[in-house]
Parts: structure tokens; C-alpha cells; sequence
């Protein structure tokens, strides 16, 4: 006898909301490994993850909720594939769908070379040695792909790696929009290149005591937004944001004392995917229209905060004089308008976690081409280091004197995460695009900054974006939310409007 | 078809381990909530912690694990008690037997019962009004009877409650004791009450900067052998230590600028704990040989580090010009033995946990005397405030003033803890009857402490307790390491042997 469907539904619900309950806990054990756990736990808490990730698995591939939700596909409920209870079958469904096409062996597979992978990475990079990363990462290369068919496509196998990170996303939109990023990008690089101004950088490596930069920072993520009641701010070696429940929400940043801007905006992009966490709704926590719409939307939020808010000069209009009175040995005698300058410094260099806001992009877009080319099997493992510095050269004019300082600086490929590096430029160029569109609805954003007034933009963002959850697949998102489909314009237009006048170019 | 007796034993370990394990993340969960957690995120984490509890207790009742031990306890690898096969066979059919007498209606009653009776509690301390918390304690002590005749007892329905902390223990037993002690404490405490004499206890609340007392807490702990790379120090309101893994080991205490004794007291006391927790067999992870033989051996391990090694005088030779260097301004004018006799001081006090090494233990007596008394029906809930004041009055020649600073001063039976009181006292029984040992073993222990020697002592702990785990009952542990039953001589000895002098008593 068929379930009646409301019935149905809820249990669904029910099961998706106790699972994502369950993967709470691993955010927890996570946070906690990064940021407080003492260096001989790291076994056990591998033990405990490993314990918990099988119990997690065994939920999220359960037939009766599979079985249960290919009825609700064909049921009235599933009829808006963009109304509540449609949204929740189609997000629940497909990502169940794509879980279960992959045979246990090969994810087990993939599990193992991504821990043997990052492992011997680290070594390689630490060593300089390609040589001895080159198999594992031609045995991850090839296992994404035997993923890739397990999964299908729509157009090429690339498409199904993507979808991970970006849901319903297309390597070809993908290309199009980047590739139009580029063109514009690199003349304006090489225009910046060209003007022979340069901001005095070093203003910003003065002596910033950390404690100060601390509660500099906890100030700038408060205004803005940040919950602290819900939320907390840590030290890690490497920054993130951890949402470990609706209402508990962990960011972390690393100082040094040396490096005014590291931390703050390290802060303020991290305070941007915990403001975007803390919008989501908590009363659906663990569907998902209380999800995050993609890595790219949640990219979107934290660069919008560090790059179109933090670095804009409205926002230092405000917040100038107060990091003045709290660094006077190192501000004091600074202009806003050189210190303006210098956040917003334009050059192009190695390191993709240093780049500015403008070479940023380029770095990516590297990766990019790079990825799609092994994956596609156009590029052997073997030429990957000579391809990474040709593109580096192209692209940038610079090209990296060793391989740690090249192809080896990413953990990503290490770890299986192919695919991934696109959803830091898409984060890019939403952010532009949505920003642009914020402007015109509850702007003149600039005069809002400059009174120190960031509710106005979170409280846009949380309606048109927050709240919305997983309602609609990201590109559809920011269509809906602008009226025009995804371009590079926007971003392009933002970065020639902020530098031209500081490199006198354009 | 019978498995074969090794396979069974193998499986059944496996289980415990695997439910060790799933336990051991509810520890992360639980210390995370009290040391890191945001305010607004407890309802989540009382969620993960349900959800989690509730798969530990299918785990840890499961039939097919019970029907396994219940054939292993007839095999030949049961027949030594305290073998090792046998010690593990024993004690998991020991806490399934128990865990499976009681009905799941009345687990769930006592956890709601101790849920509310801890928010009524709370709230009847602070409004000091006994009357509110009267009906709950009432149905507390009513639900507590019946988990005794349900769990059944050797001798009374005290029997039933203290096994859970203190596992084989009898009432009868632990009155014997406890009883002999009250008989020699009461007029110790009265003669030194009639000395005439007092410390200058002032000078521990003089100035002493927080982050030097860290600082100086840690400098302690590491030279007593707690070891922060399998641990950390936090900072709580109620300070605790907590095993996350058999590597993950973390104590907290709590500071006050103007109090020296109670956060470094506080910290060898936890530290103390955490010595044993780290010297658990970390191969014997979640069976019983890697387990803490019983909360009062836990209490003996955290008493003799915090008064037989810390309060000792030798201890402070080592460590006095220490401390007067990193608090010059506080101790720079202080005579060791003024700050010796300070730290020992003993005064008659309404609150437990702020009570001195002497009358500490009559604190535990009163609370011994009347839980027996409410869980045999000799003594009305509502007539708990009045025998409460008596026997302060008999037993330390105080009355309190308040309710909230007598009856409702703790936490325990509020949330369901009746038999815990008495493991406080007996830990400090155990302590001095094994120190003494230790004495006679690995002495003289107070050269060495002079010396700021610890691995002697810790070392032989580790021997004779530490890595025993659950092989024999507390009593019986205590009674082959020192070779008499437990008594109440060692410490009466010791109080009078160090408290004599100081108070020209005796």
C-alpha cells in the first residue's frame, strides 16, 4: 500500500534533519581538531571521524529514504521544483541519486589516495619534489574519472566533478564566463604593469600588536554583523568558517604582528560566510532550504564583505580613524587615502593565497584550464609543472623559480578536490554582480559605509540570498536576484572603476 | 551452533570498543559545550548530545553483545576474575547486566526528572527558596528508590546507587569507615578551633596577575607529569578534567586575580585526574583494563596531588622562591612558613567546595548520613533543611544562615547523583593509605618533592594504579597495594602529623 505523501515527506524530512544532526557533530570534531586539539589526539580523532563518517554514510544512501523520495519525485509535492516542498525533494533527491552511483570500493578508493595524497604532498611541497607527488596525483586524475562516468554528465565529465562544489553548474557556461574574465584581465594587469605608480605597501608591515588587531577585528565583524552570541572567533594556521548548528557558527584567522591586512581581511571574508551561515533559516536546518545554495553563493558572501565592503574607500572613510587611534605608532602619521592605496596594491605574484583582488582571478582561471586538461587527458601528469609555469608567464608575466612556490602550493588536487578551484573566481564574480544590483536597490552603499551602516546590504542579502537556502541552483539565484545571467562585466567595471584612478590607467 | 569462546571474546571487545569510541565523541561534545561553546548554541548541542546517547544506548544494550557476554562468563576465559580476559569478561557483563534492569520508562523519567530538577535547582539556589525545589527532590528521591529495587542490592538500596560510582563498594563498608573518620575529625577540628593560633591568610588574596598564575599552573602540572601534548588547560567556571581519547586528556580551572591558592590548588587537583587518565593502557582504549577503576580512585589520584604533594612542605621548598619570583610584589615579603601554614589553614566553613583539607571531610559525612537517610525513608524531604543545619551545627559547630549556603549548595542530587557524595571522602582515604605505601616503597618522598622530583611517585602510581585499569575493585585495589583493608589511621595520621605542629596541638 503507497504511503500517503505528506506522511512521506515528513519522514523524509525527519531522516534528513537527524542526519544532518549527526553531521553536526562531525563540524564539531573538525573545528576542534583544527583549533584546540592537542597534537597526540590527532589518531584517535581520526577514529572517531571514520566511525562517524560510516554512520553518516549508511544514512544518507538508506533505500527506504531513497525508495521514499523517488515516490515524492512523482507525487503533487514535487510538482514546483521551486516551492518548499519541491525544493526539498529535488535537492534531497539528487544528492542521494549522485551518492549512490558511486560504488562503496571506489569511494573507498578516493578516500584513501586523498589521505595518502595529502600526505605525500606536504612532503613534496616541503621538498620541492614533483617527482614524488606525480603518481598519487595520476592515480587521483584517474580515479575522478572513473567518478566522473559513475556519475554521468550532461556534457563532459568535468561537469560531474563540478557539480560537487557548484550544483547544477556547467563546465561550458563555466568557461565562457571565465574565459571573458580573462580577456579583460590580463591587459589590465599589464596596463597596471605599465603605469609606473606603486602604493607604499609598507605601511601595512609596521607593528601592529596582535592583541589590538584582535579586537580591531572582532569590532569590524561585529558591525558588520557577525553574531558573537552565535558564533566565535579563533586562531588557526589556516582560516575558515565551521557551521557546527543553527545557531553556533566558528570562524578563525592567523595573525602576525608584521601584517596589518592579513588578519582583518582574513576576518572579514570569514565574518562573511558566518553572516551568510547565521541567515540561513534555523527552522530548516538540515534541509535544504536552510542550506547554503553553493560554494560559489557562499564565496559570493565572503568576498563581497572582504573585497567590495572591506577595501572600498567608503568603508576606511568610516573605520580609518578608529584603526588609527588603535595602531597610533603605525597610523598615525598615514593618510587614508595612501593607506587606501596600499590595501588595494595591484601586482602580479606567485602565490595564490596572497593575490590581490585583481590577479586573483588569474590564479584560478589557471587552475582552471589546468584541471580540465588532465582530467580530459590533453595534459599528462608528467607536463603539469612545465604547463602550470607557461600559464604563470602568460597570464601573469611571472613564472614561479620552483615548484613549491608553483604547482605544488595548492592542498587541493592532493585531496581529490578537482573541480573545486572555479567556485573562488565564480565567488568573484556573483559577488560583483550582486553588489551592483544592491546598489541600485538600497543604495548609495558608499554613504552607508562611510557611517559605518552595514545592516542595510546584510538585511538585502539575507532576504535575496540567505534565506532563500537551496531554492534555486546558484546561476538560476543570481539571475533572478540581477535580471541578467552570470558576466564578467560587473567585476570588471568594479575593479577598472577602483583602479583606474588609483593607477591613473584607463 | 556455539561460537568459539576466542571469536566471541574478540567480537565482544570489538563492540565495547566501538561504543568507547562513539562515547568518546560525547566527550568532545560535553567539554566543548562547557569551555568553547557559544551561548546561543546549547540547544543544538543538548540535541547532538540526545541524538548521540541514544545510539550509544541501543549499543550498549544490545542483545546479541549481552547474550556474547552472558556465554563468555561460562567459558574458561572468565575463570580468573581478575585475569585479563576474565577482568574484561566480568566487568562488561557487570555494566550490561545493570543497564539492561532498568526499564527504558524509567531511564527516560530519571533523565527528565534530573534535566528539570537541575533548571529547578538553579533557580531555587539563587532565590534561596528550599520549597521549590522541594517536589522535585521529592520525586528524585521516589524514582532513585525504584532504580535500586529494580538494579536489586547485596545488603540496603544504598548499595544499588553508590555501585554506580563507586562499582562492588558496600554501604556498610564505606559507614565503617567514614564513621571512624567522623569519630577522629570532630575533635581534631575542635581543638584546632581552640588553639588560639591562625594563619595570616591574607596574603593569598593579595595581588597575583592571572597570566602569571597561568603561567605558573602549567610550569606546575608539566613537572608533575601531566603531559600537554596529550592535553590542554582551559579556563571554566566549574573546573573539571575530561578524557576525549586516550591522548586527548584536558582539565580546566578558573582564575581570580586575588586569589592564589584556589586556581593552582585547582590545577593540580584536575591535573591529578588527568596523570591517571593519561597512564590508562592506551592499548586497552574502552575495555575495562584501560578504564579508571572507580570515581574514588579517580578522587585519590586528584587529592593526593593537590594536598599530600601540593600542601606538603617539602613541595613548597621546591617551589616557594618559584613563586616569589614570578610574584615578587606578593610574595617577595613572605616567609615560606607564614605561606606554608597559609595554605593549610583549617576553619570550620559552610561550603564544600571551598573547604580545607581536614573539615572537607565532614562536609562529605553530612551528605552521606542524610541521602541514606531521605533514600531509606528515615528523613522527609521537607524536613531536609533542619537535619541539614543540625549536623552542621554538631559536626563543624556552624549553621548556616541560608538555605543556598546549606542544603542547596550543590549540584548532585538535583541531577539524580545520590551515592557520588562518599567517593570524595573515600578518595581521600585512599590517597593517604596509598601515599603512605608509597612512602615505604619509593620515599623519602619529601627529598625528592624538595628536589622537585615527581617521576618517583608518578611513576609508581602509574605501576600499582594507573595501569591496574579495572582489574580489581577499588577496596581491593587499595588493599593489595598497601596490604591492610581501607581504613581511616593513614589520614587521621597525616592530618595530625602536618596540622600538629601548626597548631601546637596534639
Amino acid at each position: 500500500m503507497p504511503e500517503d505523501a505528506q506522511l512521506l515527506y515528513n519522514k523524509v524530512c525527519q531522516h534528513a534533519r537527524r542526519t544532518a544532526l549527526l553531521g553536526s557533530i562531525e563540524e564539531v570534531l573538525g573545528w576542534d581538531e583544527r583549533t584546540k586539539m592537542p597534537p597526540a589526539g590527532a589518531e584517535h580523532r581520526a577514529e572517531q571521524m571514520t566511525l562517524l563518517s560510516g554512520i553518516l554514510h549508511q544514512r544518507r544512501t538508506d533505500p527506504d529514504f531513497g525508495r521514499r523520495l523517488a515516490e515524492l519525485s512523482e507525487s503533487p509535492l514535487a510538482a514546483d521544483p521551486h516551492g518548499d516542498s519541491g525544493t526539498t525533494i529535488r535537492r534531497l533527491k539528487r544528492d542521494y541519486d549522485k551518492r549512490v552511483k558511486l560504488p562503496q570500493s571506489l569511494v573507498e578508493e578516493l578516500t584513501r589516495t586523498a589521505v595518502l595524497g595529502q600526505g605525500i604532498w606536504q612532503k613534496a611541497r616541503a621538498e620541492n619534489d614533483f617527482a614524488t607527488f606525480r603518481p598519487v596525483l595520476e592515480k587521483t586524475i584517474e580515479l575522478k574519472r572513473r567518478e566522473a562516468e559513475a556519475l554521468g554528465y550532461p556534457e563532459c565529465p568535468y561537469d560531474a566533478l563540478l557539480d560537487d562544489f557548484e550544483p547544477e553548474a556547467l563546465t561550458s557556461e563555466v568557461t565562457r564566463v571565465l574565459a571573458g574574465l580573462r580577456d579583460e584581465l590580463v591587459p589590465l594587469v599589464g596596463e597596471i604593469g605599465q603605469s609606473g605608480r606603486e602604493p607604499g605597501v609598507s605601511i601595512l608591515s609596521r607593528c601592529y600588536p596582535i592583541d589590538r588587531q584582535e579586537a580591531f577585528g572582532r569590532e569590524v565583524a561585529s558591525s558588520m554583523g557577525f553574531d558573537f552570541n552565535r558564533g566565535r572567533l579563533d586562531v588557526t594556521a589556516h582560516p575558515f568558517c565551521s557551521g557546527l548548528g543553527p545557531n553556533d557558527c566558528r570562524i578563525t584567522t592567523r595573525y602576525s604582528e608584521h601584517s596589518f591586512a592579513s588578519a582583518l581581511f582574513g576576518i572579514m571574508h570569514e565574518a562573511g560566510h558566518g553572516i551568510y551561515d547565521q541567515g540561513l533559516r534555523a527552522d530548516q536546518y538540515g534541509l535544504p532550504l536552510g542550506d547554503a545554495a553553493s560554494l560559489g553563493i557562499h564565496e559570493s558572501q565572503s568576498r563581497m564583505w572582504e573585497n567590495l565592503v572591506g577595501r572600498s574607500h567608503a568603508f576606511w572613510r568610516h573605520y580609518f580613524a578608529r584603526a588609527q587611534s588603535r595602531f597610533p605608532e603605525s597610523l598615525g602619521d598615514v593618510r587614508l587615502d595612501d593607506f587606501y592605496f596600499a590595501i588595494n596594491a595591484v601586482r602580479p605574484s606567485l602565490v595564490r593565497v596572497e593575490a590581490d583582488e585583481a590577479t586573483y582571478n588569474l590564479h584560478i582561471l589557471i587552475r582552471f584550464e589546468l584541471e580540465q586538461a588532465l582530467l580530459g587527458g590533453e595534459l599528462a601528469v608528467a607536463d603539469l609543472p612545465g604547463a602550470w609555469n607557461e600559464k604563470y608567464r602568460e597570464y601573469l608575466g611571472i613564472v614561479p623559480p620552483s615548484d613549491a612556490l608553483g604547482v605544488l602550493q595548492d592542498v587541493h588536487w592532493s585531496g581529490g578536490a578537482i573541480g573545486y578551484f572555479p567556485t573562488y573566481s565564480l565567488g568573484n564574480l556573483y559577488a560583483a554582480q550582486i553588489f551592483a544590483q544592491a546598489e541600485t536597490e538600497v543604495g548609495p552603499l558608499d554613504e552607508q559605509f562611510a557611517r559605518g551602516e552595514f545592516q542595510p546590504l546584510r538585511e538585502w542579502l539575507g532576504e535575496k540570498i540567505h534565506r532563500q537556502g537551496q531554492r534555486y541552483p546558484a546561476a538560476m539565484l543570481v539571475e533572478r536576484i540581477t535580471g541578467k545571467p552570470l558576466g564578467s562585466a560587473p567585476l570588471i567595471k568594479h575593479l577598472w572603476t577602483k583602479l583606474g584612478p588609483l593607477y591613473g590607467i584607463g
